[in-house]
């Protein structure tokens, strides 16, 4: 893009009228079309300038705090990107170091950390049913603080992975759809296209489910025909599959479940064969964790694994590929994966089909920090596009003195 | 305010004659009460220049380091957020990962993590008679890296909590009165007003001194009438008893103790009511910390415990609080508090007490960052308030392209 | 120095051929001397520049991350003080946070960390033979990131300490001696020194080769006369004996080996005294690591310090330094020092004559961040003199509003 077509871009996101200011980025679910369509829009616009060398800068002495209740590389990174390329300074809530464990209150937590706070960005996959109500929390105790003149601004809350979504995910996987099938057509080329959301099996247990939950409610919206399929047992959580189907019908596209991997690999145009643990376990997980039962959990550890390995042809193999629409569907991948003869003995994809798709998964995952970035930027400015367009003009570089 | 308020009030800290530069703030009682105002003011300047919008970065290129050795949330945030808005990166010093640990001298670390260094804050709270000590350590091994040019510039020690001194919470407190009772008259308003700073019960052991000993210290300053309240053996540390009447007798006001949380109540404008561990116990925890002997630490926490549940009574109750000047006194707590039935089964405030102050808890929290903010800027700056003028000038926002 | 003669310094940067741009600073002996001195001089500009209250900050929206695999303080200061002061976001990769326990490939972390960053700094000294091969990995994966596209810039991978080198430490050393002994001839001064790289005695075990192979290789290319003394059985890597012989052959200075301290200091101009692990202990030790054999690592420890035990009069006493040349030479040490009577019983140095070089030790790591500064301006900027004239000329003030 040259610097017209992305002043362009940046006016366009101003004509759709968004929801965003002053609240949160949680849920896909929660947001129309038109408002996930701005913030595809305001991430490209960010991805450009940035690689145009434009500064990206619109904070000036405020914070970015991110609070990561489990492992993470990517998203901890992709989160630290955003706060640096809009000019916020990160700082990790590290429970373990805080005086948390006095009993102190979500709510008041929320509002001392939040004094110079414009994001919050939050994973809480853990505990089933914990993540989004967490959430929910902080974001009602930042709306409490700002309505009452606690908090000089309303810092934005950004899930960055809960037991229901995984939205910086899966924004940035149809960024990544757009960018490969789009072309000129730009989402409207996707309709119609069928994408294989498919369990696959993995040595480990206890994965989340919010990345297949998240793509399948997600992909749904723009008339993609999305087949979900996983062994028996391995169900999602029963309302994502509402949303999914409720989607389906509204964009034209179709959402089916299958039990059979070859059936969604058939004729796709995109695979996501991704592992992860089923509803149930995940249920009986958390009351256990909950109770600290640990000898329970080594034996629910211990079936469970025992149950993937029932499913480990479930497995992206070349002959498998070859079954997609003209033997090259795009494969698609969250990361890390687990491959075979790679990172474990047997696992989700073979490593030759991996290796053709490898830096396309980079590419994937390249444009989370921007996503991220423009759920902050529409979040906390009224005008997104318009401040995109004063950057421009501002002409700021990135890199040089 | 408005930006000519803002612009008077930064003219007016200039006008006071401060030996803060190159210096640090370690305790209150070290600085003159007309130092203390210059404090305030610059705090009040800061927050109303970025509720106003206006950038306070004064810095381009250097580090505020913080050294926690005890757990925080709300100061390590303040510092943080102080860091922020004046444009120092954050660097935490974590023991545990540094070669500190290979038997390094405090000086010769002070000097190490100085190089870019504007300002260091320190919590270090947990071995009596330790932090201050830390503390005047770090401060002279910079002064002589400084004087000796090995540091380009010489980095501010700021207490965030020792031993004897707690002064970014007990000015943050401070400026709290000031907006609640101060109006026109500001602090003078403050004279003649009763404060309670009483110990309460709650089913933890070993709180610092620090608050309790900060408040008493600095508002026997402003002519204030401070009544502190403790079961007898729940002394302080005696030295700043001697100072707390001292400061009484210069400022007019008074300085009274007694074993008896309703006297303290009676008629108070303020109450403070926070549990913490008697000095003598403070004592005996250092010496059994210092040997390692745990099974000798069990058996006093066992013990202090016990002690503490005799005095369940001391709660700041709903009928506590009717006692106070017109049964309505502005409670404070430096926060968390242990909240009855919330927090804890029995603690230092009753659940409906809290709730009715629990803004106004947030607020008094609020001014810290400001408040070290304010505390780093005069250390550093010669003309504190010429620099926060020309900021106003410079009108460059804190948040926009 | 004034701004005119800052101004030259940064002209003559560009005058000089170097191969830096889009590459990386791992060992010293791969790059030329005229690309050492690029390193000293633009670690000069900055610093002076630094001092002359000049802003530094060239990047405006990116990340420095750094990976610590081994405990440190002040390389870690200094590379977040580096980052600081050209204007990158700190953003460490913890790996114990972080997915790569899944199996994750190096080629993977390192371009999912790599999106928006300039720098990557490395810390990996502990497995013998890993540290290098893991920067070669890291290097060659955002190679291979920034040609595919995956990565819109390609960060400087910066070594601060591998199993073979320690080149920030070897170049803040080198720059303390071109300012304590180069004057208006600048390194052509180094000429015909003796500098003694001696192994001394410490109650500690397993510390690094780096320092002292760092030093032999670099001093060597100085025309300097470089004596390397240890007790017989604390070899360094050969490969590193092979580069300083070369090296010495190449400048006209010499490489000497000895089993006597008293050789080494004799007539000296510089006695560098410093611990470290014989090379087969370290081969060992990386075995049983490796085989997490801890009852073998237990008895290896011990043998090793009974070992060391056997050469106390290793030590860097006032009467080994009357030896030197005048009785005068200059003490250097990478710190923290094992200084006798202070940081342990019996040590590396006596602490009459560390408290005599002791702020020279602190001028000698001083330099550091500027070292850092100076490897990613000149791998990021290919016109890096350039560069620094443009902040000269913007003038921008460090410290100011």
């Amino acid at each position: 893009m040259n610097s017209n077509e992305i002043a362009a871009l940046a006016e366009r996101i101003d004509s759709i009228k968004t929801g965003f200011y002053q609240k949160d980025f949680l849920q896909t679910w929660q947001h129309s079309v038109e408002e996930l369509k701005a913030v595809l829009m305001a991430a490209e616009a960010l991805e450009e300038m940035y690689r145009a060398n434009i500064s990206c800068r619109v904070f000036n002495g405020g914070l970015a705090v991110s609070n990561f209740r489990d492992q993470s590389t990517r998203t901890r990174f992709s989160f630290a990107s955003a706060a640096a390329l809009l000019g916020l300074q990160l700082q990790e809530l590290d429970e373990g170091k805080s005086q948390i464990a006095h009993g102190e209150t979500v709510r008041e937590t929320a509002n001392m950390i939040s004094f110079l706070a414009e994001a919050i960005g939050i994973r809480d996959d853990i505990f089933l049913g914990e993540g989004d109500k967490y959430m929910a929390e902080v974001s009602a105790a930042v709306d409490e603080g700002f309505r009452e003149g606690v908090l000089p601004q309303r810092p934005a809350v950004i899930n960055l992975q809960s037991d229901h979504d995984h939205p910086t995910q899966s924004m940035a996987d149809l960024l990544h759809l757009q960018k490969t099938f789009g072309g000129e057509g730009g989402l409207e080329n996707l309709k119609g296209k069928k994408i294989a959301m498919t369990w696959a099996y993995s040595p480990s247990y206890g994965k989340p489910l919010s990345v297949p939950q998240g793509i399948i409610t997600l992909m749904t919206r723009f008339g993609m025909n999305v087949t979900l399929a996983h062994p028996q047992g391995y169900d999602l959580i029963p309302e994502t599959l509402q949303i999914a189907e409720r989607h389906a019908k509204e964009s034209g596209g179709s959402f089916t479940k299958t039990y059979s991997m070859e059936e969604a690999f058939k004729d796709a145009d995109i695979v996501y064969p991704k592992s992860w643990a089923p509803f149930n376990v995940m249920e009986q997980r958390t009351k256990l964790l909950r109770a600290g039962e640990n000898d329970k959990l080594k034996a629910l550890e211990k079936e469970a694994l025992a149950n993937n390995a029932k499913f480990k042809s479930w497995e992206c193999t070349d002959a498998m590929m070859k079954t997609t629409k003209g033997g090259k569907a795009l494969y698609m991948h969250c990361l890390p994966a687990d491959i075979t003869g790679v990172s474990c003995k047997e696992g989700e994809v073979a490593a030759v089909v991996f290796e053709r798709y490898r830096l396309a998964t980079y590419r994937e995952a390249s444009h989370k920090p921007f996503v991220i970035a423009a759920m902050i930027l529409l979040t906390r400015f009224e005008k997104a596009g318009a401040t995109l367009k004063q950057l421009m003009d501002r002409k700021s570089p990135r890199r040089g003195a």
